[in-house]
């Protein structure tokens, strides 16, 4: 499958007053990078959501293992691939490492989601295009 | 167990493109939440990170399953408890609700932690206070 | 002119290493009390932002002076009201106190803005409805 | 005066429902930026941090101006420098670009600051070394 990789500058506006990241940033991170493993497979969801149905590729399940803590001035590394692809949904990978270490795991659950037919401002889930799917093997 | 319950009005800034909200803000709350439980005890965790040797209760494992989105000018509200206290760690759960509806469930892993002796900028989980465990019956 | 005013409690994730606010959660807060003097005046962003052409009332000027830091546990109280409205322009004024002091100001000039009739992905700035501005008196 | 630049993919979560930058995340940016001008310099304030007396370099006034928004996909670039040391505040001045046009400026004044000898939780200014200032020339 393939992987996608990103450095990040941990930056003082990211911590706490415990002097370490702020957990829900670390989302905020992973979900950057299950966009930048789309755009690595040739995949623009800007242009999806701009010019298609896709409404967005929402969170259905988000789980984070936090192993070390990181703080401001670190350079952690994520590396994110996707496990499995089902009808409307898939499962994403995220492993984060802090100077070579595994400082923390994370694991989504998305669907592909466009307007729902008739419930306004709900989002109904759809089958994700096939030739999509081999972008990533 | 005792309960925490906040409402919470959903910003514009809350949200992302899609127009519903940005999922880790409900990471946010949900730590709000925490926060507000232990106040509700009586635990100021503020007095404690000032003048005592706490540094934090920092994130071990973090999980939400989402189950209706949310969008600007709901109104939601987080019912959040402590589901069970282990020697230095503690389970925390939240339900969030949108219109009577259960929207989001939350869930917690957390440490209480002091600075480590040995190891600078890294955290060392230490035995929760008996008394303070008491409060939450 | 209306005023609106919201308090505000100040929680842990809204804090960085210095212990303080992190200033940027201060325009989060003033962006929110603009949304909430509209309500007051009746008038529902959220309707108009989905039912007509409204695409937002996007920032062209933020400005703030902060006097006094505020920490987590804080409760402090913002009080906003529009200064001046132009065509299709006006300005926000917000007082931030904590503890009766004046803790920071902040100076806003929006626009009223729709989607760009030529450019795509772009905003243009529109007449602001004549009987919206006489809400505000 | 020495310029600190760097380059910024605008992510979806950076977005509002307007399809936007949420504002106050210029802030943020500009803030990194900042900390990046001193990294240059040479000046680890991480290292001060936590090895000194200083507190932070809190914001005593923030203002920026925006002419065009940017959006999710967007690679934008900001050019930081500081515009004048004072004896114990200093003002920062931010470009930002989107495809070679300027698309927002930002202003700060910000204070060399540490704990406050007699009002706990309270900020003091202090002066800026000198030497620390001949870096930026």
């Amino acid at each position: 499958m393939l992987t996608y990789s990103r450095n990040i500058l941990i930056e003082f506006g990211d911590c706490d007053p415990a002097g370490i990241v702020y957990f829900p940033r670390y989302f905020v991170w992973f979900d950057n990078n299950t966009v930048g493993l789309f755009e690595s497979a040739g995949i623009s969801l800007r242009e999806r959501l701009t010019t298609q149905d896709l409404v967005g590729i929402p969170m259905v399940d988000a789980h984070a293992k936090f192993f070390i803590p990181s703080t401001f001035g670190d350079e952690i590394t994520i590396e994110t691939t996707i496990r499995e692809f089902r009808r409307s949904s898939f499962d994403v990978y995220h492993r984060l490492y802090n100077r070579g270490e595994l400082a923390a795991e994370g694991f989504e659950t998305r669907v592909w989601a466009g307007k729902h037919p008739e419930l306004p401002g709900r989002l109904k889930s759809q089958p994700i295009p096939v030739d999509l799917i081999a972008r990533f093997r």
